[in-house]
Parts: C-alpha cells; sequence; structure tokens
C-alpha cells in the first residue's frame, strides 16, 4: 500500500485501528477491489483532529476519505466502495434486486443481532454471559440455515459478498473469543455450513495480508477482557 | 389500490399495520412510484401464519411480498422499491455513489438514534423522559444541521428521497406526541429548517392519502402512553 496514495483511483485514506473489526470491513472490501490506501492508525483515546472534522456526528472510525469527501459507518462504506469502484471486480452487491435485499437483510442481521449478542459473550459473567452465549448460537444458527437454503460457498453466492465481509470480519475475534473463554459458539458438527463458511472465508485470496494476527489479537483481547472481568459488571 | 393488485407490476402485497411508522415508510415509497398493493392489516396480537412464514428471523411488520418474494425489513423495503422498478420516477436514491452514501448515513442515523430517542420520550416519564427529550433535540438538531450544509428542499435534493422517507414517516407521530405531552421537539425557532421540512413532507403529492388520520391517531397514541405511564417504568 503506497504511502500517499493517489493513483488512477483517486486519493484514499483510511482513519481505523488495527484490531477493529469495523475497519477490517473496509480493509477486506479495498483488498477485494485491489485499490490502493494509506491506512492511518487512530489514537481512540486521543482521536485526531482529523478523525473529529470527518466524523463529527459519531466521532467514529473507521472513516473512508476519498478525494477529500468523507464516508462513515464500516457497511456504508463497504457499499460506497462497491458503487464508486463499479467497473472493478468482484461485486460485493448483486445486481439483482431481490438478491440485494436479502444481502442487505443478512448484513443487517449482522450487525443489529450477532455483532451485540457476540460482544455481551466477550464482556460479560456468569449467567449475564450464558444468556448472551445462547443468544449469539441461535443467532448464528440463523446464518446455518441462510447458508444451508442458498448450497452457495458464500452469503453473496460463488464469491465474497456484502455479508461475507461484514460476518467474516470478525472471524479471528470469534476465534480468539472462543480459545480465550473455552466457549464453543460455531460447533462444527451443528453449525457445518458456518464453520467451513469461516474457514474458506479466511483461506481466500488476500485475507492473510488483511486479517489481524491471531497471537496478537489474542493477547489484545485477553488484556481487554481481563479490565470488562476484573470490574463489577454494570446492569 | 386494488384489493388483488397483479398489473405490470406483479402481485405487491403488503403486510403491515395502520398505525406503524416503519410500515408507513413502505406505503409512501410505494405512493411515490406510483405501485398498486393490497394491503394486508396484522393483528400484532395474534400474527398471521404469512408473516411468520414470511419474516420467520424477526417476526415483524411490515414484510413486502412481491412475486411471492418476501422482503423484510422497512428500509431495506424502500431500497428495494427503488431496485425493482427503477425505471419508474421519482429515484428514491441518488445514482452518485458519494450521495448514496450520504442518504444511507443519515437513514441508518435516523434508526439507530433518532426512532430509539423519540420512542423513549414517548415511553418515558419524569427524569428519564427528560433525558430522551435531550437526546431528540440533540439528534434532530443534526438533521437541521445537514439540510443547511444542503441548502436543498428535502435531504434526497429537490424531491423526496430515502432519508425523507425515513424521518417523514414520524411526521404525524411526532406532531402527536408533541400535543400528547406539551413537550416541543421540533421548535420552529430552533429548527426552522427541518420545521418547514416537515410541513413540506406533509403537504407532497400524495402524502395526505397515506398518512394516519391526527386525530385517530392521536387517540391511539393517548391509549397506549396511558399503557407505559401507567405502571412502574423499567430500568
Amino acid at each position: 500500500m503506497a504511502a500517499e496514495a493517489c493513483g488512477q483511483e483517486g486519493q484514499v485514506k483510511l482513519l481505523g485501528s488495527s484490531q477493529s473489526p469495523a475497519v477490517l470491513r473496509v480493509r477486506i472490501a479495498l483488498a477485494l477491489k485491489g485499490i490502493d490506501y494509506e491506512f492511518i492508525e487512530e489514537d481512540l483515546q486521543n482521536k485526531s483532529p482529523l478523525l473529529l472534522q470527518s466524523n463529527p456526528v459519531h466521532k467514529k472510525i473507521p472513516v473512508l476519505l476519498h478525494n477529500g469527501n468523507s464516508v462513515c459507518e464500516s457497511m456504508i462504506i463497504v457499499q460506497y466502495i462497491d458503487d464508486a469502484w463499479d467497473t472493478k471486480a468482484p461485486n460485493l452487491m448483486p445486481k439483482d434486486p431481490y438478491a440485494r435485499a436479502i444481502a442487505r437483510f443478512w448484513a443487517a442481521f449482522v450487525d443489529d443481532k450477532i455483532v451485540p449478542s457476540i460482544r455481551r459473550v466477550f464482556t460479560g459473567q456468569g449467567e449475564e454471559q450464558q444468556k448472551a452465549v445462547e443468544e449469539s448460537v441461535a443467532n448464528l444458527f440463523s446464518l446455518e440455515e441462510a447458508l444451508r437454503t442458498s448450497s452457495k460457498a458464500y452469503f453473496g453466492g460463488d464469491e465474497i459478498g456484502l455479508v461475507d465481509i461484514a460476518l467474516g470480519s470478525m472471524s479471528t475475534w470469534i476465534k480468539v473469543l472462543q480459545k480465550l473463554t473455552d466457549i464453543v459458539l460455531i460447533d462444527p458438527e451443528k453449525m457445518p455450513l458456518l464453520s467451513t463458511w469461516m474457514e474458506r472465508f479466511l483461506e481466500a485470496d488476500g485475507m492473510k495480508e488483511v486479517m489481524p494476527d491471531p497471537a496478537k489479537l489474542l493477547e489484545f483481547a485477553s488484556a481487554m477482557r481481563a479490565r470488562f472481568t476484573q470490574t463489577p459488571a454494570a446492569n
């Protein structure tokens, strides 16, 4: 990736943080499309004036800067990348209206149901955590069923698409979380399709270059979880 | 609207409820595009097998059935309508990739920030309600600023688009809520653009036919609020 990327794509910068699955979604989309960009690591304890100015409403990463225009919110950025570079393969969204609606439905399901329930497994303890595990497993099972219905390699069909990016960005986090807590969220016997999908996603072209290093993420997640579990759980 | 609409649009049915702003979003989109459909009123205390089968994941209205395909989640349905009938004016989404991202950003802001904060004004009491009012006003002020920046009649530009539908569907509810609680959420002096926008939206072609009757909605909302405020607030 060029330090100051300004080729035929125009100037592309990404404000993010290495451990954030939301930022990873954008990195995956940019990698799949083969777009050069400059990655700017944000210190979330001391947000840069550029971040605050580029995302004044939410003040959150990721933010994509494309020729000076700022685009915020991870899944909105992924769709923007697909729209702005629509002649570059692969298409991250299908062209058929109904297939597009289905992709948006499951991408929203990942954001609204999967992410919050898995986050509570990570931050929770005892009964609260057990409840979050049950919710997470039920939610993930809905995705197992979606894969069973479509009988395709990816949620997007034969290639990685919007839903694969939404969920796939959490793959390493899910593995690290399972290791850290000894909790199985995706049991290969109960969710064989989702389990195979995850391995396929992680092995896909270009994914190794953007995915966080599992050992480093384990260290990071372990320190983070210790902070959550050492203080009394909020109700 | 034909009782069994099956013209050149194909067969279109909408499972909904007359008082729901989420369902209203879909009705506004269908009205703007001039699409005939059959409206099926759901009893939410006793959901129909058709609803449960069409939206097995969330079991919620609205659901659009188009030639037997079911599309769920109000803003996903609105985008589907724009995609599926893309040759019918008006376009609910702009064609420019950056303008699309901005529309998606504010539509998500309405769903993630405006709707929950206004709902808490409706259901809350005392200090909890006061906090919800402050949040709602701050959120609405972000939209006032968005209108100021764009200097257009609508969020979508010169015509009603995605964000107008997302927020506009709540217009009558906001007015009824203000009357019911004596709380001013959109003060014409502090938010002149948003206030004018709302009147313009309500007066737009075809809107009167789909908007709920304010007197009936006031009665419905009043009975509903009584249920929330007569029982101790949950923490």
